[in-house]
């Protein structure tokens, strides 16, 4: 396939704005905050292996993924923010991982310390390869970062393991993971060290996932259990409900199936499989056209931490766990590159800035893992969690955000989202230094500058969001015509640039009311806000209690106002909209007397900002036409 | 206290109209439908106590509850509609319960065959004095009926019985029943019989309730349990969490503290203990004024089956159990003969018309347990249930719905509900025969005539409902003037009546559109039909799906037409309103065009109707302003 390539997140420096400022944080608050709760909680200490039964802290089955989403992220940071401390912790790990590893190549501290003979006895519930996928991911990450290989030798001997364990073979066991993951690590394996086998082994997982005679019902009655005893009742949970190329609705845990249609996406591209392709695409349109939140949230239900059905998108109980909205982006991203499609771009985007956003604080050190759309004021960001997959999935996304900006493919440079940064790269033998400076999405000017060592001709691919209906575009200040030139979400600009040639976009952000499809019961009647990529939301530090007494009319003006002290930063929507009159009562609970309605001032701020003052109320959707 | 007595059910006749029909179809189908599913299911069988383990139908412990309720229903409909074969199977009926009482007087089918050697030892859960009081009510109901007191001596064998078993003796046990409902039973046995000791044993039970030590810990300890390990995790489940006298919130299980408060006005009324008085009262209005919801239905929460929160009431999830609004009722009843104000009469009647008919389909042979205020299609009437309660609940309640309309006191004659009828009572020596004719709450006509010895002077006490703001009141055709008089919701005439003197009542219904006040958040933007004391409700039979999308604007213009044909015969309501236009999707979910409304016709039935036809959505807070 003719896909594009992203820029490494190692070529691409952020250098000021809205996500460097959150890359910062990230690297100076975040990513030291999640080591010191894998040590106080004992995840970083069952790597010595020397946990004993009736000790405190029992590592967990699912613990290794959060030390290697940690180590993930702080390799990443080295790059962007190199730390001496945070290399030698790294190191320090590193060391202690290696150790753990078993002469067979096995590298897992629940499954070697607490249940030794239970290994590889329930794929469906323990984590064993999706942890194995985290570990993968952390040394290809490490390896790129620093170039040693150490990690990832012990990587590619627990890969080599696996392989042999399992597959089609006679002796070999045709299972896969409950929890998707390691079909996704296994291609960024294959990718990094060129071996072709990992691949294979990915393409095995996801090919054998849903197969009949079922694995996990034949490894349930193993363990002697009744497979129809099984607590999640559905093989939906896992996406193992039939054949991966028979599904044609998403379903199940949110989190697994984005990172299922990640490897789904991957092994298209690296077998240039189109029909893999389509069910991807058509997954991903399923989840965008139906089944996502404003926010980028996936998942309605605590139930299934999933999916339930079509336009089923309840907001106070919204599930929506930052991890999903994670593992939405990393589709996005990856269906990006394949089909050079804007639409996949904006989904980025809108789970970047609003439902990946909001799972951590301004302050970086507490965390969400549910991201409703309504809360009554019982919500709120904790310091830790028994299941703590967000934060260091949160850390290992900002420290990389570099990635997910641009992408090549032969003479074309695409420019998926504006953020003041610097990349160097080689485009069709060129080097070339790309600055990008804008205040997006504070600020609708973005101005682009390449620093050639001599003219090039090559095709700009500037991204042009669906939110914005007015974009302009200049080259050395000449006005280039943009709408007629849209394709697929992109104005495309070939010609022979010189060096520090500059380009001007224009991305007008007007304050928007969205609504959703009448399906949607839980907005019926109901508006939210948007400006630029942000979705905001009402809070009851600013328009008081009871948010859904308020009712925005259709004809309510909107202005929307920078404010320096606000949230470290934020731009706030203010205007008039009615409040109901808590009317004086007088016994009876239902009465004829209409509602009487007063004019109040409201106001708005970002929905990534909530929950970081006075703790109250919160509403994206309210009440309006 | 200076209170009413209700005319009872053996002197007030049905004579046509509205509740006529609901006691014919009680009597026809319901209560040989309850009485068929009793067999079916071994409720009748049990009482042979031959049951024995391995056997199917093993007797619950709440099943003679059922029976005894099926009982009750069948000796007042002997009254009102002799059947020999019901009076047959009544009597044989008894006679197998008499046989299965024990030496002692104790007598439960699954106390006695299941767990013998558990008698008492789990007043909590196991329903055993519950059971107990709805035999009693049986036993007064029978004898009523029927003069013949066999039945009422094996209810005072057992009342003697647990008499000696519980109080506050030294050899007694200080317990009370988990489910309230002896309390209520044993002051009808002792109004019955006249003993004074059921009385007293009413006021112990009501006055240890939720005294430190709690005996509801003291027996789980005892039983080798940790108190804590309650499952229902509080005492307010049981309205034993304090006192009583220290209770101000109405808690936990709707139909356990309706029941409480019935025994508490019982007690107030018994030993003009004004301060019992002032607490049923308080506890009442708050119900009335915060967790009610308009159709009478009470309990949010289907983990209780009862109380959350004031205001908290959901619609589409409302427990809203049939048995609490008959439980209503009955409370509001008793209040009303205390205090005479019409508070009390509008809230029995609007939990009359709607969350309590609602209970039973108009075949009489299906039922609900809960009653929710919308539904998506997917809530039906059943033929039964493995906790059946309701059923021979509103079985009884139709049975003596006489009892509801009239009271007297002195030389009072209170009308408290509009039912055409005819009573035979005496008042302050009097022989009255009063005749009402109405086909209210289809007609807003009600004509009244007393049929006298002799010319008598007494106070005619007609109830004004608090919907009806316009009512007016004619004595032989000349016009009495009516709410200057109003007192607590009754207009009173005193004079010297004639006989076949006519009095009419007109009491207009106008379509009154239903505002909830703005702390209930399920009802923001939203509004109810009322005409006269039917709540009406949408009907996807009748406005096709979706019923959300619907809006009903300030001006629609609404008009109601009785319907000959239509479920029985009922008034339906229709108007003009908006239905959002289901667009014509084409891929975002989110979009800024604003929602398209069209003018379309809607038609409502009366909530007491609905899912007697095609099954499918319903609706009763429309979105409206």
């Amino acid at each position: 396939m003719h896909t594009l390539t992203p820029l490494s997140w190692q070529h691409v420096q952020l250098t000021s704005g809205f996500w460097y400022e959150r890359q910062l944080i990230n690297a100076r608050v975040t990513i030291p905050t999640v080591y010191r709760r894998c040590g106080e909680t004992g995840r970083l200490a069952a790597w010595r292996l020397d946990w004993k039964p009736g000790m405190p802290n029992e590592p967990h089955v699912f613990w290794d993924s959060d030390v290697a989403k940690w180590l993930e992220a702080a390799a990443y940071s080295l790059i962007t923010h190199p730390n001496a401390e945070i290399e030698q912790r790294v190191e320090d790990l590193i060391a202690l991982i290696a150790r753990a590893q078993q002469p067979d190549g096995y590298l897992n501290t629940h499954f070697t310390v607490v249940r030794p003979q239970l290994r590889w006895t329930n794929l469906r519930d323990g984590h064993e390869l999706y942890c194995a996928g985290h570990l993968m991911e952390a040394a290809v990450a490490h390896y790129q970062a620093t170039g040693r290989e150490h990690f990832l030798q012990v990587a590619c001997r627990y890969a080599d393991y696996i392989a042999k364990v399992f597959g089609t073979g006679e002796k070999q066991r045709r299972g896969y993971c409950g929890h998707e993951e390691i079909e996704l690590a296994l291609v960024k394996l294959s990718r990094a060290t060129g071996t072709r086998r990992y691949l294979e082994l990915a393409k095995y997982f996801v090919e054998e996932r849903g197969r009949q005679p079922h694995y996990f019902d034949l490894e349930a009655a193993a363990r002697g259990e009744n497979p129809h005893d099984y607590w999640a009742k559905t093989h939906e949970y896992t996406q193992s409900h039939v054949p991966v190329r028979e599904q044609r609705v998403p379903v199940g845990h949110a989190v697994r199936g984005m990172y299922l249609y990640c490897a789904m996406a991957d092994l298209a591209a690296e077998y240039d499989d189109h029909e893999l392709l389509a069910l991807c695409r058509n997954l991903f349109q399923h989840v965008a056209e139906r089944r996502m939140y404003v926010t980028g949230g996936l998942g309605s239900s605590r139930a299934n931490e999933g999916y339930t059905s079509d336009y089923d998108l309840p907001n106070e109980t919204a599930y929506a766990e930052t991890c999903a909205a994670i593992a939405l982006c990393l589709c996005a991203h990856r269906m990006l590159q394949i089909e050079a499609d804007g639409v996949y771009a904006d989904v980025l985007e809108r789970a970047l800035f609003n439902g990946v956003l909001s799972g951590v604080a301004l302050a970086g050190d507490t965390f969400f893992y549910e991201n409703p759309l309504a809360s009554r004021g019982n919500h709120h960001r904790w310091k830790w969690h028994h299941c703590s997959c967000c934060p260091p999935n949160i850390a290992r996304l900002l420290a990389a955000f570099g990635q997910f900006i641009y992408s090549q493919r032969e003479d074309e440079l695409y420019v998926h989202l504006y953020a003041a940064s610097r990349a160097h790269f080689k485009l069709d033998k060129h080097a070339i230094t790309l600055s990008q400076e804008t205040n997006y999405p504070w600020d609708e000017h973005v101005r682009l500058r390449f620093h050639l060592e001599a003219p090039a001709e090559f095709t700009l691919a500037l991204r042009i969001p669906t939110w914005c209906r007015a974009a302009e575009l200049k080259i050395n200040d000449e006005t280039v015509p943009l709408y007629a030139a849209l394709q697929r979400g992109y104005v495309c600009v070939r010609r022979l640039w010189e060096s520090n040639e500059v380009v001007e976009l224009r991305l007008p952000m007007p304050i928007e009311r969205v609504y959703a499809p009448p399906e949607v019961a839980a907005n019926r009647g109901r508006v939210a806000l948007q400006a630029g990529p942000l979705v905001y939301c009402l809070e009851e530090a600013d328009n008081g209690k009871n948010l859904n007494d308020l009712f925005l009319p259709r004809n309510a003006k909107l202005t929307a106002q920078f404010e320096k002290g606000l949230l470290g930063g934020v731009a706030m929507i203010s205007g008039m909209a009615q409040r109901r009159v808590a009317s004086d009562y007088e016994g009876a609970l239902y009465r004829s007397a209409p509602p009487r309605y007063e004019q109040v001032s409201i106001k708005a701020i970002p929905y990534f900002a909530w929950d970081n003052r006075t703790p109250g109320e919160m509403l994206v959707w309210m009440r309006g036409e």
